[in-house]
């Protein structure tokens, strides 16, 4: 008897959203399949067909969050399924610490480690990826030249890990969501929920959010998130994403008291945050 | 006698950042000279030197609003001072129009005009750039393939322009901001301004941020842009990026009310908008 495999999309390997992927992993029932993808939108694009997919939600050094925030408001039929964070950790990595004297980089990543590297008054280069980067300085056999990136990316080019951890805070999570048009089933029961909506405003006027959140704060629901866009389909209206404790009966009521301020309000997933 | 010219930098010539810094340009007394840099972060760094900068700071197909305010808030010495927006217009770059197959861009690009891609069939595949994708149209030489991308792009290339305004929503704007440590003297008197503000919730509770945006919605003062992020230093606190009208004498009212919530606030900048 063969057995069936769902499909998981994500980023390439060695990303820290393929790292996501094997923890949402752990947490599953069923048999899958990890597939890479180039982009967010390529993940996005496949799971519309069928699947599952693993994106990053948040500030990460792989992709933005606006683009997935887009992503899920364009592909309607997505949904949110799980959500979880991980730590994010630089490492510097090169062929000798005193020699170096110029950093290269993702932006993101560069920003992240900015304390370190004026401390030490190396320069900095900005490439499209910390993998890209690493190979740089591998390629270039130049010792002046050290790289922020993955330990994974360090072995891959056969370069030294100079030092670890190297980030300036170190509560430095990424949250990546488990994105899919059908339900999972999960080996332990999770015991917090989150719910994702988006919508638009009707009027554009002082005090129109905060009448919004009266309606959370009233019911004593926490907000995890929040975020405001200009709207794309008309000029000087916005769109709001947010994410809260899920309320669980009282959710149903919630979002009723909202649609009579919004023109449209949409619930993009009420899931599981795994740890 | 020489003239002294201020070093106003952004992204490399060709991108929307250019243009937008060209616009600028239109409205600033003085002599300024454009340097190019290869990233966001680059910009930054060479205003917290000296001189001005110019980068997006909403969803752009050139960089994430995410990476420009993090670098808002670390360079603390770098301040907003103007903000104008641009339309956003993307074109089919090719071939022929009927043979294409496959539709390559940058992932923000091919999700602003995902309607327009689907309504014809094709497949997408995504790069890292609008113009690194009109650059691998043009040397595959394969008419199966079509970019995303600006007309600059398609004359740089020797690609032809097959449509025009192939996005999906047409009030498709970006908002850039210029940026620099000291002010600068517009031609005229501009009308209208805004102020930029982050800060840090004192206390993660429901209803903290709805006790802010009290402040705001009591003194009629009408919000332009909210975000939240996790704060990077502590667990469980959460940083908020708000846009507001300014309200004029107002202004020093409104930011004391707020100090009494937050565990630290900082204004980015009040500054014109120039339309």
């Amino acid at each position: 008897m063969k057995t069936i495999k769902n499909k998981i999309y994500t980023l390439p390997k060695g990303t820290y959203s393929e790292r996501a992927t094997k923890k949402f992993l752990t947490y599953l029932n069923g048999n899958f399949e990890i597939k890479y993808c180039n982009s967010i939108y390529d993940v996005f694009e496949n799971v519309d067909n069928s699947g599952f997919g693993v994106v990053p939600i948040e500030n990460s050094i792989e992709g933005s969050v606006s683009l997935t925030q887009d992503l899920l408001l364009q592909f309607r039929e997505v949904n949110i399924v799980g959500e979880l964070a991980m730590d994010i950790h630089h490492n510097l990595i090169g062929y000798d610490k005193n020699k170096i004297e110029t950093i290269v980089s993702h932006p993101q990543a560069l920003a992240q480690c900015r304390e370190y590297i004026k401390k030490h008054g190396w320069s900095v280069k900005a490439v499209e990826s910390t993998s890209e980067a690493v190979k740089l300085v591998a390629e270039s056999s130049n010792e002046k030249l050290g790289a922020i990136g993955s330990k994974d990316s360090a072995k891959q080019f056969g370069l030294k890990i100079l030092e670890e951890n190297i980030e300036d805070y170190k509560n430095n999570k990424t949250r990546f969501i488990l994105i899919g048009k059908s339900a999972l089933s999960f080996k332990t029961c999770p015991n917090r929920y989150k719910v994702s909506i988006v919508f638009e405003l009707k009027e554009d006027k002082p005090g129109a959010l905060y009448h919004i959140l009266k309606e959370f704060a009233e019911r004593k629901i926490n907000l995890t998130r929040i975020e405001s866009r200009p709207s794309k389909k008309r000029l000087g209206t916005y769109i709001f994403y947010i994410d809260f404790e899920d309320p669980g009966k009282n959710l149903k009521e919630t979002l009723e008291s909202l649609k009579e301020q919004t023109t449209f309000i949409y619930v993009l997933g009420r899931y599981p945050v795994l740890l």
